[in-house]
């Protein structure tokens, strides 16, 4: 088929009367899927099933260095779960925090102590008349909404295939001292999937911020969440970039196990350099005793050690795999030359990012809806839901079970065809019109 | 024998000298003891073991409104965690949040939430130039750290078998509109293990802040860490006598299992009007997903109910009652008469608490752990670790086998001893100079 845009109006409105009779179809199919969340499958989490008898009765609860881990204490997590996360994040364990159950937890935790005391010994950021923060788009909406509660500023910032346009990021964070930081995701990012080149990650690290207090917060969320075996993303890691070029203190980095063992039954852990957490762990302990030791336990016990963990993300790319296959397939064969969207094609991480015609991202949304299936809402991906060009989509193939992914693909190729035969209908008729007149 | 303000200067030289005997022997026994902190002990932690059985990966893993706890989700989390704790903390579950492994997480966010967003539509705290808390003394250091932390005020009032000076509380909380907040463990209180009077509850529910935000921090701790079966403190429970007298907001309400399964490893909630928790939720779905809701499947199936948990407890009271009874028999046998140091017999908890004589504190406390016995620094139980008179001593009886515990506890009296000794002996020695002179 020849793209939208290159046929007649009497084409276009044929193949817009076709789409509507299939569309009815689907709507009479009583669909309820949901691709909106970046959840794993139950598939998935049967994988880690074995977690829950690692730790019995029977069960040696103490750590190698004798530290009962059934009782209260070690705020910074035991040292047998600080050498795991640290081979995970490729960080030494002494420039590991453990964690509770939820990455996102410590980010906002770590954006309202920066709110309430400031970061080491700078103005907290509650007593500034103005905080920003850069937002590269499309990004995960969770950040957005932590900066856009606490009444932090967003700029955002496009992304590329090789990661934020570090060009405007360079003048931004060294001119602007309001410029307080930027939320990444560096390695399969939600949603486009695309993982920070070299230059990038060098780029950052070279930052020349006019805020002292200016620091990265680098959500590794997807950090070995691949979907093949040797075609694989690696990006050079940031902390020990920041410490070769001499910003040893600009990164704050995250990640957890909610997407390896169980989402919400995990543990997170926060990555920076030794001045960094000797300013959080006197925040942290005010805060609390310490995480839950026995889960730590449970999961140093359950992957013995990283190789155990890489093997077993090598099961759920297995599961995750044909579900972006099948995605980007039926998307290449229903949409592939019709000019009327692109989207993504990651090596990893739990996303794909769809591109709209200008101004049709939130019909295809609702119409998908209407039909039964949940798509994320159209401009989630911008700060304060807004996507100034009503194009982006996140498609989050994990969840629904093979058969349903590839009804709820096709359902969405056929509404983003439809609200573009109508756009460009209309188009072609104003113009038609207007020649008229 | 007598009191020692009663005895000769000869006397109290003899009894001085025979002291600094007996502890030289201690000195020579090279104890490493610790009385410091509320730490079950590990009789107490294999309680729980079962705890570590009930999930293994036959397990079904679903709520009975089908939820899988494995996945991300459920804010407030699970119905059936919520009926449970709703029995433990004597609420309904529609008033309850279950958060993650640390009651004292929850208290630090909920000031932290104050200070940066304000409760319930108010002035942000961090935007007012004063905030101040009462805080009942002696009192728990770990509440005292939050405020201390957030640069609020610490106000502190004296407390009484029957709870704090309810006379101060009222004046001051009606009259000062910065006074946002009270400090306040009602039950087996830290370290007194007084509980609050009917009248003292009745008259809480009964303020008339001149603050809209103010509230009360109901640290329910030990609402049910009795060391006895019929002889027990019983509390009116304060949210639904606070709803009685139409000020259904004023209070937030925290408990957590940290002493009835893992200290750190278990689950922590707030109980508190529908009205505040619109307002909390607001903030927590920002925070995070949810908290660990595999553990909290754990901590329903473990029990089974209230009656289970309730049975646990007697477990506990087992282990714990004979080292209350214990510690309290040997201060009597060693200090009753001699008028140098007061203690309480709660009826649960985990804490007595000692008075010296004034200026005293201090010096037993370094005494003892010049002699091996680790105790709660002195003035701990203060605001800002100061306490005034320099009386005050929490004594924690629970983490020391009880054959250690009576060491200690001997070891401890003879410590005040020594220093009521000293300083009885120096006053009358001064006194008597004074009138030669």
């Amino acid at each position: 088929m020849k793209p939208y845009a290159e046929m007649t109006i009497e084409e276009l409105h044929e193949e817009y009367m076709h789409l509507r009779k299939e569309y009815k179809k689907y709507q009479n199919m009583d669909l309820n899927l949901n691709m909106s969340r970046g959840k794993p499958s139950q598939k998935q989490l049967d994988l880690s099933m074995g977690l829950m008898d690692v730790l019995n009765s029977d069960a040696d609860l103490f750590c190698e260095d004798g530290t009962d881990c059934r009782n209260y204490g070690v705020l910074d997590g035991i040292e047998e779960c600080k050498d795991l996360i640290g081979d995970m994040m490729e960080n030494r364990p002494d420039n590991i925090l453990i964690y509770g159950n939820s990455s996102l937890n410590v980010m906002y935790d770590t954006v309202s102590r920066a709110m309430t005391h400031g970061i080491m010994g700078n103005t907290p950021w509650c007593k500034l008349d103005k905080v920003n923060f850069l937002c590269p788009v499309p990004g995960y909406d969770r950040h957005f909404a932590i900066t856009e509660y606490f009444g932090i500023g967003m700029i955002p910032v496009p992304m590329s295939p090789t990661g934020p346009d570090m060009d405007m990021v360079e003048r931004l964070v060294s001119s602007d001292e309001s410029i307080k930081g930027i939320w990444c995701v560096p390695k399969y990012a939600n949603p486009t999937g695309y993982s920070y080149s070299d230059e990038t990650v060098r780029r950052f690290a070279r930052l020349k911020p006019a805020a002292k207090d200016f620091r990265i917060f680098w959500d590794n969320a997807y950090g070995i969440h691949h979907l093949y075996d040797l075609d694989q993303d690696y990006l050079i890691e940031i902390l020990a970039e920041c410490k070769r070029v001499g910003n040893p203190d600009m990164v704050y980095k995250f990640a957890s196990t909610s997407k390896i063992t169980f989402p919400g039954s995990g543990i997170s852990a926060l990555a920076t350099s030794s001045n960094n957490l000797e300013d959080i762990r006197k925040q942290l302990s005010i805060q609390t005793i310490g995480h839950d030791k026995v889960n730590q336990l449970r999961h140093v016990r359950f992957f013995g050690d990283i190789s155990g963990m890489v093997l077993h993300m090598q099961k759920h790319a297995a599961i995750l795999r044909p579900k972006f296959e099948a995605v980007e397939d039926i998307l290449k064969k229903n949409l592939e030359g019709l000019g009327i969207g692109s989207w993504t094609n990651p090596k990893g991480g739990y996303f794909i990012s769809f591109d709209t015609l200008p101004g049709c991202a939130k019909e295809v949304v609702a119409k998908c809806k209407k039909a039964g299936v949940m798509m994320t809402k159209a401009g989630a991906t911008w700060p304060y839901g807004r996507d100034p060009f009503d194009t982006n989509i996140r498609i989050a193939p994990s969840y629904p079970p093979l058969e349903d992914l590839k009804i709820a693909t096709e359902l969405f190729s056929l509404c983003v065809k439809l609200s573009s035969a109508k756009k460009i209908l209309d188009e072609k008729k104003a113009e038609a019109e207007g020649k008229e007149e």
